[in-house]
């Protein structure tokens, strides 16, 4: 997606190697019309998945996935807590995460109510690093019985190996933007998709 | 908002004489048509108030705000994000915020970035119980030099006191749908707005 590429050109910051910063349009600050067409992006992408529900992480892929489900014709949006509530009385699927950018490790949890057998499941995040987060992702709607049709990431960083991770596991894995490497402050885009 | 009140009742949970739970819709699952009206009936609300930002804490205020921000004509959303990220390297804003329902005290950070002085700033939420997150923005936005023209809940717990703390310190409170009690099981409402 060119218009996302230029954006992170324009507003993103780099930090070192390893991280773009964009928080100023993703996930502190949310651009929310450029939101809506990211979401719309990726419901061109995986209209052939035929999704019904769409799972994603709280907080920075709330966004995106509610942008999302509303091209999709409003199809449900379930997001993944990192702390189970202690509301949570019905019994949760559960995965372990870890997260490079945060050096924590949290366990998603999504309550058994919300996930059934034979959901079409397409998991959406901001951002595909490691694949940590996604793979946990893939776990839990395993445990549900359900399937995952595709997973969808705004920005892959290809070069953490995230990706790579997910189609081994014959997930579909598409980005609209795919960052190819970070070198003395400078982003280089590669093949996204 | 007569079709949350009836939602609530329909789809909502009682869990002893404090918590309400809307995990089926709002803070779990979310049900993103219901969510664009209620956003959109925020928007009808506090259209005098001319925000030019909305300001949320994560991660189920994120929806709301977006949803909101699209009949605002698409105005910036900013979450208040519950720890600083090793990104936030430019200072923030922090306010200390008590969940009752979860036990735990956070405190809310905002890139001093993302708010700006002059800021006509709208806070909306899911829930308003005690009112220590909506506080805690509003400390937030004034620590920025900006100003709180409104403050929106999808549910107030009216028995909980927090519009009324808002309220003495002179912020335009509206909510969709109050809660007034909670007995034997059973949900009253009184008067929203």
């Amino acid at each position: 997606m060119k218009a996302l590429e230029e954006k992170i050109l324009k507003d993103g910051e780099v930090i070192g190697t390893e991280i773009v910063k964009v928080d100023g349009f993703i996930n502190h600050r949310i651009d929310v019309k450029f939101m809506d067409e990211m979401g719309c992006e990726f419901a061109r992408l995986f209209k052939d998945a035929k999704p019904n529900k769409i799972l994603t992480v709280e907080a920075s892929g709330i966004a995106i996935a509610v942008s999302s489900s509303r091209c999709f014709g409003y199809i449900p949006v379930v997001f993944a807590k990192k702390a189970a509530p202690n509301t949570m009385t019905e019994g949760a699927y559960e995965a372990e995460a870890r997260s490079f950018t945060k050096g924590t490790v949290s366990i998603l949890h999504v309550s058994k109510k919300h996930l059934e057998k034979g959901d079409r499941v397409l998991i959406l995040d901001d951002f595909l690093a490691h694949g940590e987060a996604g793979l946990a992702l893939c776990d839990i709607v395993e445990q549900a019985g359900a399937q995952v049709v595709g997973l969808g990431a705004a920005i892959e960083k290809t070069y953490q190996g995230g990706a790579e991770r997910l189609r081994a596991r014959g997930i579909t894995v598409k980005s609209l933007a795919a960052i190819a490497k970070i070198e003395d402050g400078k982003v280089t885009f590669g093949e996204s998709v």
